[in-house]
């Protein structure tokens, strides 16, 4: 293991520790008949997944000088987003999905309804916290920021792609479409992990290409290594089931490039998202590490 | 007809137009694969329902001088938050309904996975809308709107009280707890509507306490109105499947306090909200004749 990869493990974990903390907090189970919803978004959101979204947010905030703690919880805003895009993703009607994270998927840990809702608080709960001044004192950073990871979570962004996803299992679609639906899918929502520490930092948006140039490649790239994930991985260490792509018909950028030229592909990705970042000094190496780390991860 | 029911009558079919005209704006459908999506979005939000949220931003508004613009635009998004819960709601895993507002409901009329999605891009659009410099040029009234929305649409507020009333049907409740489930599931997003046209008119929080007196009281009348339209409501009037709550076994106001005492407890509610409009002039009539109509809408 590199000296990179381990301070980039490094992170994770405490990236990791720090939002399960937060979430801990704002998930506090009532006492009322409320708890099964809050069990249910406990159990999504805390102690599973990479916690790569969160650690762009702290990687960028970083360069930025950026207070610890408003880093802090606007990771854990757009966490919640991710977990309840997984949440609602996983659902019968959608993936139809029995494990996530290693563990039974929200609606068999409990069931259909409560997974519905406990998506929905999450989504709504992002935004709570975006919006509350203890995130930022400065309101137009608030509200920045509430617009970004509102325009990175719906039609234009995660949620639209996911559509795009239910619309590939019956049409054929090309490589720009499916960089398209990828960009959206998976890439707008790490575009805003990205753009999020630079706004916390009142980077005014031209100051901030770099930085949206590195979060596009690296978002591409990080889907490539997920299509091939889903192909030569290992259902266990990745802790969902695997090769639904190929079951669904689905094109993706393995099925179009096939396993060599995707490689590739994924490799010119990292290479031009580390270029993205050749203003920053040694401060960006933790983004560098990340770009690198979307080829290595085995989940 | 009441003059008073005249004009009222006249008010919500304008704000339903002006509503109509945004969403259409908003959700013009795009010529790539997500069309599906977009039209299932404007089959659930457009041209449809009592727009009674939108009307009570406008007429709270209207008593601070705000831009009609400004409040149409917070109307589309508190609305949008209104369609996507009943999208959410009338899930096959949540109430199973097959009609709403006299329609096909989003997942009879597309698929589950459509109806899933569209509730939650209808949800990161409301935020998206009211975080949108074009909603109010100061950030610090963006940012109130948005804290105060996700509150109301989150676990503390709407959803929670979906949740609550999941457990509805399993446990039996007291009247306190029905009426807490009630302030929550209904009562937030209404109160909402009005605390909007006041964070709008730059009112401080010490401010509308009389306004969100008049939202509380006014929001339970509405909500046993609603429980007696289940029971004696016309199901072609009300555009949706009536008699669900006994089927389900549900405690309600009806069942709790018996038909006469939950007519009587509703105008009583409906007087003590007219009361907590007494420091306002004839420009608060429309919010008094809103809270009348809560007694006789027969939808």
């Amino acid at each position: 293991m590199t000296a990179a990869s381990l301070s980039l493990k490094a992170a994770l974990s405490q990236v990791g520790a720090d939002v399960d903390r937060r979430l801990d907090k704002f998930l506090a189970i009532p006492d009322d008949p409320r708890a099964d919803l809050y069990r249910a978004m406990r159990h999504a959101a805390i102690g599973g997944g990479k916690r790569l979204r969160p650690l762009l947010v702290f990687a960028t905030a970083r360069l930025f000088a950026v207070d610890r703690d408003c880093a802090g919880r606007v990771a854990t805003a757009i966490e919640c987003i991710h977990v309840y895009s997984l949440i609602h993703d996983d659902l019968p009607a959608m993936d139809d999905d029995d494990m996530r994270r290693g563990k039974p998927t929200v609606h068999k840990a409990f069931d259909e309804a409560t997974a519905i809702l406990a998506g929905d608080c999450l989504h709504a709960l992002a935004f709570e916290i975006l919006a509350d001044p203890l995130t930022h004192p400065d309101p137009f950073v608030r509200s920045e920021l509430v617009l970004d990871l509102a325009r990175s979570a719906g039609p234009s962004g995660m949620a639209g792609g996911q559509a795009m996803d239910l619309e590939a299992e019956k049409s054929t679609f090309d490589l720009p479409t499916v960089t398209r639906l990828q960009a959206m899918k998976t890439g707008a929502l790490i575009a805003c992990s990205v753009e999020a520490g630079a706004i916390l930092g009142k980077v005014p948006p031209e100051g901030r290409v770099g930085l949206r140039g590195y979060a596009r490649d690296m978002g591409l790239a990080f889907q490539i290594a997920d299509d091939i994930l889903d192909v030569e991985g290992d259902e266990a260490a990745v802790g969902k089931k695997l090769g639904k792509d190929e079951g669904a018909g689905k094109e993706t950028f393995l099925s179009l490039l096939g396993l060599d030229r995707a490689r590739a592909q994924a490799r010119m990705l990292v290479d031009q998202a580390i270029q993205h970042l050749q203003h920053f000094g040694p401060e960006a190496d933790l983004l560098r590490d990340i770009a690198r780390f979307t080829l290595e991860r085995d989940r």
